[in-house]
């Protein structure tokens, strides 16, 4: 196209780096941009410059931050003798917005996978051990230390073999260990239910009182 | 979403605004733009400053342009006397692309929409008709100017009410005033065809000589 102008072109190349935007979308967007009012289009430029400028991870969970220090890891009235461990910071929103959990969070940074070259040392695991560890220390009774780690990465072979890889490590450490419960998700029909979702529920059940 | 750093709120919103970009997607997007590295997510942000500071219309053909005038404009081996009528830069991109055309362009900025209050005053219909009488006044032989303009709006109601709008604006002007052919696409199959489209072929059927 030796008559689009230069920056459109960039535009376009740009935008379409983007996930799931391919090189006609990227072309909407760019006449998009050149459409809308300069302040409306700096709006988006500015977003995208001050997220990565002041966004950094909470140097305790790993979720995102503009401080130090995230909103949940400040909260004092959280109980920071549990941790949550997730994988993505989307997982903790899903999660905080259940309202179900008043603990902490460690945010791993991805799973386990080898197809992606992802290994234990691209995620943040090594932290997790130490506040564990810390954790375990500061306890004012050593033998019954009271700290629970909930497994909440995805139920994957991926996610599960992440959860099993950071419990191997804690292996003997006097940390209480669990995870999501499985099962067939709340509406869904048993007919329609697949074989490995209702495999789980099966094993899983659980005896009514 | 309590939790979630304002600037990340901040740029999910403004991805959510693009055309075919929905919730789900921006925060996708977002969190794309949070995991790549800084100078990535700077060049998409550079890129779409650069577009809307960078980039204006050419002061002839209304072409999108980083200089004053377009480089089709100013490329003198053009027939600048033959004027192909256009919604937008991507319909002159198009055109551009099949590489039969040696005249110069006139984007209208859009069409007649009544629903959308597009008028005629919304679109470069002005400067065109100037850009016609100057032309024509321009010419060696006032008789027969040899001056042509190719309509080439979308084939729809509202493309064809914009150039039946420019025609009765040019009436009893010494223009040669043509139109896109319409009929049957290049590959289509006459059984697969529309009624309106197989209407537009047959009325406009040529002779084979």
């Amino acid at each position: 196209m030796p008559e689009l102008a230069q920056p459109i072109v960039r535009l376009i190349d740009e935008f379409a780096k983007l996930p799931g935007i391919g090189r006609k979308s990227a072309e909407r967007l760019a006449y998009y941009v050149l459409r809308v009012k300069t302040e409306e289009a700096l709006a988006l430029s500015d977003a995208i410059r001050a997220v990565k400028l002041n966004v950094h991870q909470c140097k305790n969970c790993y979720n995102l931050s503009e401080e130090d220090y995230c909103p949940i890891c400040q909260d004092k009235s959280r109980n920071e003798r549990q941790i949550c461990v997730v994988e993505q910071p989307q997982d903790l929103i899903a999660l905080e917005n259940t309202g179900v959990y008043h603990g902490l969070y460690h945010v791993l940074q991805g799973r386990l996978s080898p197809l992606d070259k992802t290994g234990p040392e691209d995620l943040t695991i090594a932290p997790l051990i130490q506040r564990v560890e810390r954790l375990i220390k500061q306890s004012s009774s050593p033998n019954d230390p009271d700290v629970e780690l909930i497994m909440a990465t995805n139920p994957t072979v991926e996610g599960d073999a992440t959860a099993g890889h950071i419990v191997n490590l804690l292996n003997g450490k006097k940390v209480k260990i669990s995870r999501l419960a499985r099962g067939i998700a709340l509406g869904a029909m048993v007919e329609f239910t697949n074989r490995e979702v209702l495999s789980d529920a099966f094993n899983e059940r659980r005896i009514v009182e």
